[in-house]
C-alpha cells in the first residue's frame, strides 16, 4: 500500500474515537511524557542571584543563578519541608534554607553545612536534595527532567536544527496557563480549529482563512511530524444550511494565492533559510511538546511544558533570520505588532479553548488525524530520555518521506 | 379514624426524627426529584440570539432563541468537550461550536454540518446532543427535564390553575442561591420559622406575627398540599423564662383581626379571584418545588429549581389579579416596595437560613408536620413525569378534602 | 548512666528520624492532644451579650456572656443544624436559635423552650446541646474541652505558677493563624531556628544572635520542660565555605555578655520575681501547648490552641512584674514597641515558617532534641484530663532535675 493509502486508512480509523485507550502511555502522561527531556522554563534575564520557584512535571523546583551559572534543585528542605526557594545564599556555591540554615551545594544538592548546628554537624554529606541539569539557549533557562536515569544529552537535542545553524533575531512570551499540557499541544497541532476559531483574530484581519481542508501527516527528520494539506477549500456549501466562507472584500489570500500542497519553503518571497528547510507543510510538532509554524518570512515556535496536572508553561517564540539593522527592525516589528496581535490576542483564543476543553469522552473527526498522529508519536517516543542529537547535516525532509509509524 | 386523628398521629410520629431514612427517594434527590418536570429557568427577556449557559439538575444546558423560538441543548460539544454556549449561530436553526464549527440542529440536537470538515463530513447525522423541551409562560423560559422518558405534557401542568384562568399583573425576581433546593423548599413550606425568623422583617413592620400555632396539612386539588392553622397564639408564657409576644403598639393584627381557621379566601376585602380559589390555608406547596402564599389581595409564588447539589435557582413571583390602570398601579407598587421589602430583605432572611442549614442529623418538632408532609408528597410523586393536566374546572378544594397520603 | 549521658544518647537517636511513628499519640493529635484541657480563646473584653463563634479542636463552639458570666455551648441547633451563634437571647439564662426560637439553657445546654411550639412543646427538657466549662483568667476567656470525661480541674492548673502568685502588668495579641497547632508548638520550642530565622528581626536589631549551640532539655516542675544550652557559639567556620557570624558593630551581646549555662534568673539586673523562679534555661514548654520565654525583665508566653486541622489560635502574652506607675510605663512600652516588633514582625517570621512547614517526611538534626522531647512529653501526657494543680510551693526547679522521661 502507498503512504497515501495508509494515511487514508488511518484517518478513517480515527473518526469517531471516543476515548484515549488507544494511547495508554499518553493517557498516563498528565505530568509529562515518560523519559527525561529538556524543557524551557523562563527567560535567562528572569534568573538572578535570587531563588525562583517553578513547578515542573508536578515537582517543586528552585532555580538560582550563582557566578553567572544557573542551577536547579528540588525545592524542599528535607529537614522540615520548608521550600528552599524561601531562602538565600550564605556561602558561594550554596543555597541555605531560611529556617535553620541547612546549606546545600548548588551543583550536587549535597548538604554542605548546617549553620545552626556548628561545623561538626553529623548530617553534612549524608543528606542531599535532587538536582536537575540546567542549560541556557535561545535566551531561556532550560532544565532536564522526567522519569528515568542515564546520560544527559546535550541541550542541542532540544534546539531545532535551523536555530542551531543560523543567526536570527527573536521575541517571545512565557506564561503559565491553565489547562493540561496535552490539550495545549493538541490544540497547537490541531488541523481543524485555526480556520474557524481564529477566523476573526486581529492577526488575520487582512488574510482569508480557508473553510476546510484535506490533510495528511508526514514524518520528517529531526523528530518532527508535519501536516500536509492535499486540498484547501475557501468556501463550502452545506446542504440545507447555506454557504460558509472566510472571504471578505478587504482580505487578501484565498484561491488566487494558493497552490495546492505548496509548502512555505516554496512561497515567492521566502526567506532563504526557510527555503532551504524545504518543509512539506507549515505546521510541525515533536516530543516532548514543541510546535513549529513555518511562514515564508518567520517561524513561530511554542513549547508546552507540564507544570501541574492543570497548568502548563506556555513558551512562544517568534524567529526571523535577520542580522544587523534588518534584525533591529524585525525586533521592533515584534514588539509593536506581533507580541500583541499574534502572541497576545490570537493565542489568547487558544487559551480560551484549552481551558474549556474536557476530554475524553470525545468524538474525533477527519482533521483529527493531526491529533491522533501526535498521540501516536508520543506513544512511540523513547521512554529513556530525549533522542540523542541527530547528525548536523542540512535538513533533507519533504513530502514523501517514510512515515514514522 | 378521622382525618384530624390521623393528622395528630402523624404529627406525633414526626417528633424527634433524626434522619431522612423514612424518605429514601427524597434523600436521593439532591439534584431533583425522580421523573421529568417543567422548571422555570430565566426571564424570557433574558434569552436572545446569544447562548445562555445554565446548570439544571446538575447538567450543563445551553439556551438559545432563534426566530423568536427558545431552544435548549446539552451544553457540551461531543467532539472535544467545549461548551456550545461559547459558540454562535452560523446558519438558521443551528448553533455552532466555537472551536471547529460543529453545527447542531437546535430542535433535534443532530449534527447538521462540520464547517471545517466540508460538506461531506461523514459524522453529520450520526452524532447528536440531547435537547430539552422548552416553553414560555408567565414571562419566563421553562425547560422540561429530569430522569425518565415518555410523552412531554403540556407546560400547562406546571402553571397554577388560577394563573391559567385569569388575567393578572406580576413582578418577580430570579436569583441563583447557595444551598440545596430541598432546604429551600422545606424552608418555604416550614410552619415554624416565619413567625420567629421574620418577626422583625421590614415587610412585617406594621403587622404582628403570631408566637405559635397548631397546624394540620391537608391535600387540595391541582397537586397542592396546604397548611391549616387550627390554633393561633399571639403570645405565650414560657414557665420559668417569661412571656414572648410579637405584639407592639405600632403593629396591626393579632387577636382582634384573626378568625381561627379562616382562609385568606374568606378575608373581608378579598380579591374576587382569590375568594373563588377557596383555599383552606394560605401556604401551599407542590412538586417539583413550587410554593404558593395566598394573601387576600395578592399571591406570592416561589420555585426552587435544582441547579448543582449546592445551588438552586430561586424564582419569586408576585401576582395581583388586576387589569388596566389598576394593573399599572399594582406593578408600580411592586417595583417601589414589594421587590425590595418582600422579595429582597424578607426572603433574604430565608437565604441566610438555607445557606446555614445542615441536616440530617435533625430533631423534628410538632410544626415540622409541614416538612414531613412535603417529604411524603415527594416520596409519593410520580416517577415517570409531571402529572397530566387536571380538568379545567374551578378549584373545589378546602378543609376536609380527602388526604393525599 | 548520668542525666547528661542519657541526654546525649537521646540526641543521637533523634538525628535523621524521618517520620512520626515514634509518637503515635502525637501523630493522631491534629485536633489536639487526648484528654481535656483548659484553652484560652479570646480576650474577656471581646465577649459581651452577643454570640461569638469559634472553632476549637475541630468543633464549633458558641461563646456568650450573660449577667457578666461567660458560657460556651456546642454551636449547632439540633433541630435543623443552624449555628446557635446566629441567634440572640430572648430570656435570661438562655440563647435562642434564630430560625425557630429553640431556646437553650446557657449553663446546662438543655432545651428550655421552643418559642414557635408553645409552652407545652414536648421536646423541652429532652433535647440538649453540649456545654463546656468556661473561666476567665489573665484577661482572657478559657474553655475546658477535649476527649474524655471526669472532673473539671480548677482553671488554676492552666495558669503558670508565677502568674498565680504575683502581681504583674501584661499586653498581648490573639490571632487565628494558618497551619497545624503542632507545627506552631514545635516552632516555638525549636532550638535551632531562632538564631538563624530571626537573625535580622527588628526586635533583635541591637542584639547579636548566636550562630550555634549545644542543647539539653530538662524537666522542671509545674509540667515544664526547659532547654539548657551547654555551649553557645557566636560564630563558626564552615570548612570549604566560610565563616558565619551574627556579630555586627552596632549589636550588643555576644561572648562578652554571655556566661555559659547561665539562666535568665541569674542575669545581673534581673527582676526579683524572675530571679526567684530560678529557671535553668529561658525557653520552656508544657502541655497542651504553652510556651514560656523568660527574659531577665519580662516573660513572653504563647499558647497554640487547636482550631481546625489547618488553623490554630495563637495567643501571645507579654508579662512584667510591675505595679503602680512602673506598670503604666511597662504597658506603654508594650503598646509602643513590643506589640509591633516582637508580637508583630518577629513572630510574623514564625507564622511564615509554620505556614510553609510540611512534615513528615522530615530529617531531624541535633538541635531537634527540643522537638523530640516535646513530642515525648505529649506522648506521655495524661490521657484523661489536665494534671491537677500542683502544690502552691515556690518553684524549686533548675538544671539537674530528674528527667520527665
Amino acid at each position: 500500500v502507498t503512504t497515501e493509502e495508509r494515511d487514508r486508512r488511518a484517518t478513517r480509523r480515527s473518526i469517531g474515537r471516543q476515548d484515549w485507550s488507544s494511547w495508554p502511555t499518553y493517557e498516563a502522561s498528565a505530568l509529562g511524557l515518560p523519559g527525561r527531556y529538556w524543557y524551557p522554563v523562563m527567560w535567562s534575564s528572569q534568573l538572578r542571584n535570587k531563588p525562583v520557584a517553578v513547578t515542573l512535571l508536578g515537582r517543586p523546583v528552585v532555580f538560582f543563578r550563582d557566578g553567572g551559572v544557573p542551577y536547579a534543585l528540588h525545592d524542599r528542605c528535607p529537614h522540615r519541608g520548608v521550600p528552599l526557594s524561601y531562602g538565600k545564599q550564605q556561602f558561594p556555591g550554596t543555597l541555605s534554607c531560611p529556617y535553620h540554615g541547612w546549606t546545600f551545594d548548588l551543583a550536587t544538592g549535597v548538604l554542605r553545612a548546617v549553620i545552626t548546628d556548628g561545623p561538626d554537624s553529623p548530617l553534612c554529606g549524608k543528606v542531599s536534595v535532587d538536582t536537575y541539569p540546567v542549560a541556557e539557549r535561545l535566551g531561556m533557562v532550560w532544565a532536564f527532567l522526567g522519569e528515568g536515569a542515564g546520560e544527559v544529552p546535550s541541550i542541542d537535542v532540544a534546539i531545532p536544527q535551523e536555530l542551531r545553524e543560523h543567526e536570527f533575531t527573536m521575541g517571545g512570551r512565557i506564561d503559565v496557563r491553565r489547562g493540561g499540557w496535552r490539550f495545549a499541544a493538541e490544540n497547537g497541532f490541531d488541523e481543524g480549529h485555526a480556520k474557524y476559531l481564529h477566523r476573526n483574530a486581529l492577526w488575520r484581519i487582512l488574510k482569508v482563512m480557508p473553510t476546510w481542508t484535506r490533510t495528511r501527516v508526514v514524518a520528517v527528520d529531526d523528530g518532527w511530524i508535519t501536516r500536509v494539506q492535499d486540498e484547501v477549500h475557501w468556501e463550502a456549501h452545506f446542504p440545507g444550511l447555506g454557504t460558509f466562507s472566510g472571504k471578505r472584500w478587504w482580505k487578501r489570500g484565498g484561491p488566487k494565492s494558493q497552490v495546492l500542497g505548496a509548502s512555505p519553503s516554496k512561497a515567492p518571497s521566502v526567506d532563504p533559510v526557510i527555503a532551504a528547510m524545504n518543509v512539506p507543510g507549515n505546521q510541525s510538532i515533536r516530543v516532548p511538546g514543541l510546535l513549529r509554524i513555518v511562514h515564508p518570512r518567520f517561524i513561530h515556535y511554542e513549547w508546552y511544558v507540564p507544570s501541574t496536572e492543570d497548568e502548563y508553561i506556555y513558551v512562544q517564540l517568534f524567529v526571523q533570520f535577520r542580522v544587523g539593522m534588518s534584525a533591529l527592525l524585525a525586533k521592533l516589528r515584534y514588539l509593536l505588532f506581533v507580541r500583541w496581535l499574534f502572541h497576545g490576542q490570537f493565542t489568547g483564543q487558544d487559551r480560551w479553548m484549552v481551558e474549556a476543553m474536557h476530554a475524553p469522552p470525545e468524538r474525533l473527526y477527519r482533521p483529527d488525524i493531526s491529533i491522533t498522529r501526535w498521540r501516536a508519536l508520543c506513544e512511540a517516543s523513547p521512554k529513556t530520555g530525549q533522542a540523542v542529537i541527530p547528525p548536523q547535516t542540512p535538513a533533507a525532509g519533504g513530502p514523501g518521506l517514510a512515515e514514522h509509524f
